[in-house]
């Protein structure tokens, strides 16, 4: 019976646990025999690599983050490590591995499979930064999405009761989509991502007119990738005048019940996953989500660009 | 007609828009003419002040905030502005005001009441802080506390799910309540609160034998008031060796849907704060709940005193 | 300048008000005269039309429901108040309307448009049953479906606490679509929809064998359209031989939150609506969403067909 | 080593969780062995009673339900299995019990314990109904009460987006004290439960009146215990003439994360049972919460009479 493992690696989010469910769910019923990876890589060279049973997964579905865990590791940088990891696979009869991560395990692996020639990968996106370059979608995007407009539904009850700026920063590394996307949604007046400079001048003329007409309450979105946090609190201090205070949201973006999407896109990432790690020669690829349709693409075309927001998105920031 | 009044101020809490809408219907159901300021104490000077209809408070229960809005006045402190309420007040008729608000709000109303001699207020105690001496429940908390509870929740989604460190900044000015209650139900490895100092030196060596022996994450609930968030930051970072990553609740805390005890308490409080008013000659008043019964207290009692965490409750913080 | 209305129409949904805020919004910004039409159909004979502002949408964005309530009309089905409403739009110049609404709304004013000949109309496909041919997506199913999975998942809590089944009746009149997503996302043992029969005693042979191994509880989701939730019940606790408890959820699928996907659905849907309205001659249209892309169909295309549920999504019910 | 259990008996609810959570940390702490008997009752009977590690109650009270699962025993009504019942905490040296349950396992319990004369139990009052006598507060209602919070504010968003009337019914077998509460802080037009009949000819009249006057929407609050739900549906659509839907919440009001409330109450409710069981002689007791004390009753006091809703809540009631 043809083995097969799934494991996290790198950040985790809300989705990877329907894709481990599924992966089980799946596998079973294409009678291959399924594999839990625990800790990432790092658990892939201590091995930390177990047979997966139903039970295992059962009632997994609406918990967030991964109950297999997951890690960076710096020790897969090395031959030496890497080589412990196969052997731990090749013991076991594995040569197919699901890898629920970003870009940078994506590469990771792409090394491990060039170099041992006969294990076959293929990568899931997941990130709730959304910026792997060849997908429109990546897991636990829609959940983080959900959780923050909770958060700053939230704070709009409480802006709206008194003269106050709020600002919060929102996750996202080097890409704004998130606090794009959350701008639009909550209507922020103030919307700071590293993709669009915004013209502070221009931007206080109008808050001011409008303060002026009226305007009792600011709320800010700054995309944590824009490093201007502490430049924007005090802007509004000093600049606007206006009493303001601070939000991180940090983590809790990438915890919480998956969201419906989530789920759905988990399954079918998995399955699709699955079936191209069957059925196809490809030693390494990812499965990606355009316009509508699943389809896979190599390590090296994710790598090749920077994920960009869509112009049109993009546009919609003043 | 006896006409009488309500205003939220300070800062809002969940909770305030229940007790406007009990305000409003309790008052015509005793053929009293209910007004509502809007604005809080700067409102009161400005003369926003109208008379409530029942659609001014439909569909208001489950909101957070309060949609008549709230203030802090510097212009109230002088004797100029005061008059001006007042006037502003006696020109309506209007004789009773329900104060929703904490400490300070009640201490500035006692001056204005006792100044002026026919004008008689009663505070409802409305602060996620809990820090009002002579109550044991102020309007807000147990909302605040789920919005917390939510939040640390999907926290321990990721935590579980790698390495990490996680310090969540709670609010309380002075008062730590928020923060320990929260560690409590959240089961957090480390609470740091102004009534307690911690003995980190202590609480290092907890900590680093847990790991050894399989720990693989840290929850710090920090309060606000402790002004050690950075400190514990670092002290995580370099004295403990483990990945920290920080959240900053922020205002999010004051806002959100009020719970069912809150609509409760809101309700009760503002029953009991009319018939108060009604019934009763003092011009200055709290409205208190105190082991499972409403009471009153004078404004002198609620500002005699610090608010101080049960002692029970404190010993629970190793 | 150009006047422009828009109104909902029939049962109500979760990203309206998102959509109304948009429309009044961006109207705006395009010099276009914005006007809300209350109580749909029976609002639109009666004349309860109103030039919007700013200020009448704001803080909506986040609420359910439409706070331009919503009709059915049966007087519109005759020539004499079609002739009210259109000399109603006519006094004020409007002609341009959006509707948010259903097969039959659309249907109603393709023929209200043709009959005068000056009004035009573009329809916003919204129904939480997500069953109108031409488009993909329908505003509110993803909200319907997050409410939903909040039900379900709180259920398996209490499922999983002891030996029961639980029949879940989910909305849809004609459509099994919200029922089936749900059965996937839950895991339920049962789905019972009407676009694919059940084998009740294929299933009852599966049942009966999981049980003997130790499956302890039942989830059953049943499609409103199937009507059959009586019968499932019944067959549950007489056939399998297991107590069995009921959940309707009613109308609470159709409140709540709109979710992040329906706030961008909705602006993305006004806006294009709009725009058509501006630049296409055709007098009635629908903006449909097409695997990730937004088009316009006319209204005879929407009802030409029944709404048919992918088959690759049939397939995974077994 | 002292041995102590937990179990759950009768209907799960949310508390539970955090309830057994403790119960293994405060045993540790006393230097006490926790045994977990799974499947309540029936668990009893087939041994499945484990010794318990902190690692089996890890991450589980932000969880709903409980993890031990219950049950309710025709068996243990008979001498002989409760005599098998009896050798398997001898066997293991286990002589005193927590039972989460309501009064008929405290009374079932209170048999045991008498017939045997060596196990002693502590009961903590465990049920969403909130019907035990002797007790201000039942473990799981906060939590219930939250979640019929938010069904009814999602559908109090649909309902005032057109002219219908709803029908919510509410868990309670005897009593209507989710009812109640429910209408209360959902401003329902009308409730039904048990302890006070409705005059159904007067609310007729005010109900059309008020429609006459502008109302537009009805919510009906009706408490399972009344048995009047298809009576009440009837009456709105045939008396008062209005359109008519129902939502039967059933047991999506047992599930749900235990609110903050919850989680600190089973704290308590457990730390109290098992200083009992520690320091006292009786061989039976239930552990109550009245007037903001925790305090001991006997099995005889729970029984002897029915639980009333307090009069001042019932005459909240029109």
């Amino acid at each position: 019976m043809s083995k097969i493992a799934i494991m996290s690696s790198g950040g985790d989010c809300a989705g990877m646990n329907p894709a481990i469910k599924k992966f089980v769910d799946y596998s079973i019923s294409l009678n291959l025999e399924p594999y839990l990876i625990y800790e990432g890589l790092e658990g892939l060279i201590d091995d930390k690599i177990q047979k997966a049973t139903y039970s295992d997964v059962s009632g997994i579905v609406h918990r967030g983050g991964t109950i297999i865990q997951t890690s960076r590791s710096k020790r897969f940088f090395e031959k030496e490590y890497r080589q412990i990891a196969y052997n731990n696979l090749k013991q076991k009869g594995i040569d197919k591995i699901v890898v629920l991560g970003g870009d940078g395990s994506f590469r990771a692996f792409n090394v491990f499979c060039a170099e041992f020639g006969d294990i076959k990968f293929c990568g899931v996106p997941s990130t709730i930064d959304n910026d792997i370059f060849g997908t429109d979608y990546c897991l636990g995007v829609d959940t983080a999405l959900n959780i923050i407009s909770n958060a700053t539904d939230s704070l709009r009850d409480t802006a709206s009761s008194s003269k106050r700026a709020f600002v919060v920063e929102i996750m996202g590394r080097d890409c704004g989509y998130l606090a794009l996307i959350t701008s639009l949604i909550s209507g922020a007046e103030v919307c700071i991502i590293p993709e669009k400079p915004i013209d502070l001048e221009a931007k206080k003329q109008k808050l001011l007119s409008e303060m002026q007409n009226g305007r009792k309450y600011i709320i800010a979105i700054v995309s944590e990738g824009a490093k201007q946090t502490t430049q924007i609190v005090n802007w509004l201090k000093n600049d606007i005048g206006i009493e303001t205070r601070v939000t991180i949201l940090g983590h809790i973006q990438r915890g919480g019940t998956p969201s419906v999407f989530d789920r759905l896109m988990a399954f079918e990432f998995t399955k699709y996953a699955i079936n191209h790690l069957l059925n196809v020669q490809e030693q390494a690829s990812v499965v990606v989500y355009k316009e509508s349709k699943f389809d896979f693409v190599s390590v090296e075309y994710v790598n090749s660009q920077k994920y960009k927001i869509k112009q049109d998105l993009l546009d919609l920031v003043e």
